[in-house]
């Protein structure tokens, strides 16, 4: 069971891997960046708690403790007690949620680990907003995609505001780097996955046309640029998402959610 | 052409319409509330300025209005140039899309002419979530869909944050509430749609092969209730929106697109 510490003191130095959270040159944004996984609330905390991200502590209110119980049986970080008050002095702004986990970085995951028995996976290229990546993950769990693959130029999905946007979920669903991008596609043709390409154009053919492999990698871009065409040539496929003609394109995670949700129909 | 005001002092009471933007008590977050309809960016302000809600004023920078110069060109309302300093201490913080526009909340449409035509809408019970509501109406707006409709504990769309979510969507798809919620949906029998509630009740049939009618009504309940027992007997069939075992219900706006996005798909 984690150690229960009483703290009353905001300026405990225990207490300074939660100070200040909205400070990002502490949480840096990068994906070698050194920032703690941090997991905010109860359910994104029991799910930092039952993930390979070993916890450094924990920081909250006595309520939240209560619920954490049977969580924290198993664990070894300690558990700093507080009031919402101090809470709130430290992290730098008021936060309702009562419960703070911080836990290190894990190693990132081999890809070959990933790909093994997985039958549908993302591959990201340039999504850097952390509220796409965090929203992505999020329906990844719900739509039974097996890994999130990134390219280049996309946002740390270890960041505070992807970890929480995804319900803990980029803590469950493996998610490893494509090497030397985008030529690093071929480890996954050599594997056996269609690789696709999503894009809004309505000349290339629909997604329930395009998507006949048993192994797939659903390739997405950034909304508004989406993927560059010097990836789309080292895929196999191009398919359309369907939009209403005058319209922007929709929002990527979205676009990725009826990507998923393609698959599942189709079986 | 718009009126090009130039101000300097930030206490200008002309700029009244767009002071303490964050102040929630100034823009009631209520369905009849009083609160002015505000457009952040200069996409969105092309949208309003298209829309049926008339503008009142502009605050930006030069260079904003450069870009705005094609929409104004009707346009009877005044711009206020302005610099970006200004407009921060205006608006009480940071705004990074140099352009503002508030206009007057539009009579409500009656439900009857955002129907005629229609054949495929969205019904909203309990989405009180200003960034879904957003998230909603830019989906609906690219995948077709022709209207929202309200039952009630909605959110109000036309807060400012549900209409920078919505790309300014919200101002472009007709939206209208159902009376005598949710009887009223017998309205929308009348007129021969189909009333399908979503769930994830597993058990039920999906999509697919629910979605039967030539006019659809989709029905969406909140993240986590879900719609009520009570409104869901009030339609035709209930579908399921699918999803992976032992995950969490899927973002209401996500689940939304997944049905717009079948609907499309089956024509």
């Amino acid at each position: 069971m984690a150690d229960v510490i009483d703290i009353d003191n905001p300026a405990d130095p225990r207490l300074d891997d939660f100070r200040d959270l909205n400070s990002s040159d502490r949480r840096p944004d990068l994906p070698d960046g050194k920032g703690l996984v941090i997991a905010e609330g109860v359910l994104v905390a029991q799910r930092l708690l039952s993930s390979r991200f070993a916890p450094i502590s924990l920081l909250g209110v006595d309520r939240r403790l209560g619920e954490l119980a049977d969580d924290l049986r198993d664990v070894d970080a300690p558990f700093y007690r507080t009031s919402a008050e101090v809470m709130a002095e430290v992290v730098g702004f008021h936060l309702n949620r009562g419960v703070l986990a911080a836990a290190h970085r894990a190693p990132a995951l081999d890809l070959d680990d990933v790909l093994t028995g997985a039958r549908t996976v993302a591959v990201l290229e340039g999504v850097n907003d952390h509220e796409n990546i965090g929203s992505m993950f999020r329906n990844a769990a719900g739509l039974g995609v097996d890994a999130v693959l990134f390219g280049d130029r996309c946002a740390d999905p270890l960041y505070r505001r992807a970890v929480r946007v995804s319900m803990g979920h980029v803590l469950r669903v493996p998610f490893a780097r494509v090497p030397e991008w985008p030529h690093g596609l071929q480890l996954l043709r050599d594997r056996g996955f269609q690789l696709i390409s999503l894009t809004p154009n309505p000349k290339e053919p629909t997604l329930a046309e395009a998507m006949t492999g048993d192994r797939v990698a659903l390739l997405l871009g950034a909304e508004g640029p989406g993927l560059s065409e010097y990836t789309m040539r080292r895929t196999d496929v191009r398919a359309r998402i369907p939009m209403a003609p005058g319209t922007d394109s929709l929002n990527v995670a979205t676009a990725a959610a009826m990507a998923f949700y393609e698959r599942v129909r189709l079986g």
